[in-house]
């Protein structure tokens, strides 16, 4: 018997969880914001890790993984889906968010509103994926919020491996750092999105290389303020007082996603299972 | 109409395509060394491109992902499919080889066959993608070969997107290589295979850090000679003297793959298609 089979439609509500999906790892780092600022949420995660990466196939191709992975969501009864992945959040979350009902966060605008408060200069630098980049979905969501502002993007397709194979500093990994950002260090950004779920990982790096004055802005923190802001206008919060619960799917082998979640999510994940999108 | 429609059996045969697939663009260079080889022959390509890289991903998923892949090709009614890839060769191919009628040559045997034909010191080195390397394949098949050899494996996954961005040579690199290959060094191979199509392409490179003496073994040129032996052996030579023609499928967008094709082929192609293989 599920839980609160007889409890009224709005506390049921409230006690469902929030989806997460991202195409493999990278959104636990947003899982980890979510856990410490709604402790009371319980969460399912899906990671699309038979597919992943997302981040340099076409758009048609995004769009369509994007979809299935919230229907698979959405069979978990979630109440919000959190889309912890800045290339779907570019590429197709602008295309499929409205044909939903249940409410949609995706990780740009958070990080772009942080971005826009935080300049003084008015640069702004965005690494990502390549596909992030190409959809120019962050210079279109800046120049919205502050037409006067400069952005600067680099595609910076070579630090999600890096992450994913533990290379998180020591030579190479910053030779590739200055080679990718020289030029946005040259456009003199004080800002810079880190705009990839994997990037936070690599923050003394990229900081290393920019400089200690310029502000790094990851989604990750902003995310999860988005998220309790849309639960609590929507009387979603769930306030029952009890510690909520993980779990996580992955659409390939459990055993990678247990071994890098560690390096994400800064604890070991037991409730990890494999099942289909598709 | 189809060409050979009134042609007898046994010359409609001959006139079929080879059916080469691979989880992206690595397999390219196996296509380069067919058409070398086998200049009157047509050949169908298909790249996984929505799913790339296999290298990363468990054996059941590679298995699925590969059965799909050989079912797209037989649509097309390939005389024989070669296995671009080394992933698919090693963690697939043992499992799902003799479920099929067609010959189906993997990149495995022909390169072990020259490694071993080639060591003097009887200490073969391997490097490939983690999932390569975890199946063990090639010391299995090492050993079948010659019990007395010593094989020394390394997973070396960031190669992979090290070629497909382009940074081929230079200090990044290199120092990745070194990294990488201290431990085969160090084990004084004197032949090493190049276990994924990606990397012929590092060849310099890797040259570099082993020194001139180590023999490289890279696949592509013994597989296209395996294919010319099982295709001669069952009579399925085309014999007609034409030039043979290529045709491309992919699976995600064709321009990236077009613009990679030209790093892998030595060419441009034009004749990509995007079809669905799921």
């Amino acid at each position: 018997m599920r839980a609160g089979l007889y409890l009224p439609r709005e506390i049921k509500g409230k006690m469902k969880p929030i989806g997460v999906f991202d195409s493999g790892v990278g959104g636990l780092t947003v899982v980890k914001e979510l856990i410490s600022q709604l402790p009371g949420e319980d969460i399912v995660y899906f990671g699309d890790t038979a597919r992943v990466p997302y981040g340099i196939k076409s758009r048609e191709t995004v769009i369509r993984f994007s979809i299935e992975n919230i229907l698979l969501l959405l069979k978990e009864d979630v109440k919000l889906i959190c889309v912890a992945c800045n290339t779907v959040s570019s590429v197709a979350l602008p295309v499929i968010k409205n044909h939903f009902r249940v409410p949609i966060v995706g990780v740009l605008t958070p990080a772009v509103r942080e971005a826009v408060y935080a300049t003084q200069n008015k640069r702004i630098g965005v690494i990502g994926t390549p596909s992030t980049i190409k959809s120019r979905s962050y210079e279109i969501q800046i120049r919205e919020l502050d037409p006067a502002i400069k952005v600067f993007t680099m595609a910076t397709p070579l630090f999600v491996p890096f992450v994913e194979e533990g290379w998180l500093m020591g030579k190479v990994v910053l030779e590739v750092a200055r080679t990718y950002l020289r030029p946005l260090k040259d456009a003199r950004v004080d800002t810079l999105i880190l705009g990839c779920t994997h990037y936070p990982l690599l923050r003394p790096v990229i900081q290393e290389v920019l400089g200690k004055q310029v502000n790094l802005i990851d989604s990750a923190k902003q995310v999860g303020m988005e998220v309790k802001k849309i639960l609590s206008a929507e009387g979603l919060l769930n306030k029952n007082g009890k510690k909520g619960k993980a779990k996580f799917y992955v659409s390939d082998n459990p055993e990678w996603f247990r071994n890098l979640a560690n390096r994400f999510l800064g604890r070991s994940v037991k409730d990890v299972s494999r099942v289909s999108n598709v």
